[in-house]
């Protein structure tokens, strides 16, 4: 994205990076590889090699060349798919050979594989932290990327909300989601999803299953998609038929909670203390608060028991408290930006314990 | 898997292996990480270490540790989603600091970060090739999951029959498709799709879109699912009501080259001879001829025009000629396992070109 280089370039007083790190690649350049099933075998990890004199390369393999282009960076491809013989990493490795990177290069260590590493000027400096805490503060691109990612969750929510009835598996469900996810994005779209419905919604989370909806279920949705290189992230919990009152007053308490974060969300606020926040209302959930997203699901500010980060405008946090109790659990999430003066609501899907309520 | 472990040990002369290639790791193990959706912000991707004294341990993240305890290897966790700080990388790092390895260590260098590496005794040595060619020949429990994983291409192949017809886009049928597949197996499947249909059959491959099917139109459907840490594989290619004599002279031919390719499948037969083979009938693909699958979908012995690994019994190939003209693209999959006298076709589902003929 437009001016992550030249802060990552100043902010890690390096002459060069190269980031391994397949969501710094992403923060850098807005490129990430397909993540539908694991890793390639025609493809190494994508490289962005940033330098002070304006040399902005992603590397990547031919196949990628063409989502790769849309980044604005200079892509320097390496046959990948090939009747010849195959080894896209070493090709990758005479790529990143053939820039003759000097002076000091900022690495990644535990993304930097030991072949690429073994290329580079001595004394490399490990930039992980510090390019993982540039991440927070989204730019105005970035915010609008992950509007459109949270476009996906809302399609899926509420097909969601359609789909569920008695009778039917959580796969059937899940099918129903993910293919209203991948009609609004018009492409294959990679999904983390928790999908419990029933007893198993006490569990926190969990993929669907072959379990069978039952009226008076609770179903608990997170949707965590990724659009192009930015993520969305939503959680709501609805009722099939008539909700018991144990889960009314539950997704009630939950609702206020979340209402609650929504409106200490400012800049200047303190991780821990707003995590502090969403549990002395008496919910107790063994997960975080909430989290940046972006080119990660999950990143920095991350509202945790112990959090040291002051919030900023333009940092993207998704709100979850929970409530999980005997044969029952309830999570509510909304993504905010953090603007000059609060927060704004990016998320649009329903919250409601009702499904067509 | 059984053995294999030794079998690596032996082939790399070392007192030790470091896997670090994910695929390496499905084959010592049979664990293979989460990939439906790209790396985990909770996990670094798993390491495999066995010695010559028997150690065999799998590290991994403590989420991915029910998974990983059904490999046999001892599991070694550390702590992944926390609502601590968060540094899967740098918790693995400790793990494998306490391992203590000495001697001789095979590694891929290609897929071991720069901070595992230094952890290591000097003089490691590069185990990459010799373990990639030591993965082609399946061990009886390799060829059963293999066959775990055509059940479920055969339970796509047959739904995209059914649900392939005029009006309804590629992204429904792949839905259809998926669900089918995910049903089968009882829970989320990561699969590698080519779905194309019409005029975009002359593309080879791609993935679903927002193309409406027509009647006449060809269907090209290419599904390469993972089930568990093992991948299955199959192409077929049918027709929308009638189809034209072209196209049903392209499949004729590309179904008869099949056969003779899977006639032609044997203990000594050289992968570059039968690429050959496929190639001098007159048919004309950009594409290898087959290849083999595994823990990764694409792996030795490759059918590539100067392939020359010579094929044994307990190989795994899949079969892919195709013929892809202006406007038109056939393309049929067979995986076959190489038996002591010939090949036994593994895969179950229907190449015909009437959808239900």
């Amino acid at each position: 994205m437009a001016g992550n280089a030249e802060r990552a370039l100043e902010a890690c007083e390096a002459d060069a990076i190269v980031a391994s790190d397949p969501f710094t690649v992403a923060w850098l350049t807005g490129f990430a590889a397909d993540a539908l099933a694991g890793p390639s075998p025609f493809a190494a990890p994508p490289l962005a090699v940033a330098d002070g004199r304006g040399r902005r390369v992603l590397v990547v393999s031919a196949d990628e060349e063409p989502a790769a282009s849309r980044s604005g960076w200079e892509v320097v491809a390496y046959e990948g798919f090939t009747t010849g013989p195959l080894d896209p990493h070493e090709r990758q490795r005479g790529v990143l050979a053939g820039l003759g990177l000097r002076g000091r290069v900022a690495i990644e260590p535990h993304a930097l594989p030991v072949s690429l590493a073994s290329l580079l000027p001595g004394g490399a400096v490990d930039a992980s932290a510090t390019l993982r805490r540039l991440r927070a503060v989204k730019t105005p691109a970035e915010v609008a990327a992950v509007r459109a990612a949270i476009e996906l969750c809302d399609a899926g929510q509420a097909t969601a909300r359609i789909a569920a009835e008695p009778g039917v598996s959580e796969l059937r469900l899940w099918s129903a989601v993910a293919g209203a996810i991948e009609e609004a994005a018009g492409e294959r779209v990679p999904v983390v999803a928790d999908l419990v419905t029933g007893p198993r919604t006490a569990e926190v989370g969990g993929a669907p299953g072959r379990r069978t909806l039952a009226a008076g279920d609770l179903v608990l949705c997170d949707l965590v998609p990724r659009r192009e290189a930015t993520w969305g992230d939503s959680c709501a919990t609805f009722a099939l038929g008539a909700p018991s009152s144990q889960a009314r007053e539950a997704h009630e308490h939950v609702r206020e909670v979340l209402a609650m974060l929504v409106a200490a969300l400012a800049p200047g606020a303190v991780a821990g203390d707003l995590d502090r926040l969403g549990r002395s209302t008496g919910l107790d959930y063994p997960h975080h608060t909430g989290h940046g997203l972006g080119c990660a699901a999950h990143e920095e500010p991350r509202l945790v028991p112990d959090g040291e980060t002051v919030l900023e405008a333009g940092m993207v946090v998704a709100l979850e408290p929970g409530l999980y109790t005997e044969g029952l659990g309830v999570r509510l999430e909304q993504v905010c930006l953090v603007t000059a003066t609060g927060a704004e609501v990016l998320s649009g899907h329903r919250l409601e314990l009702e499904p067509g309520g």
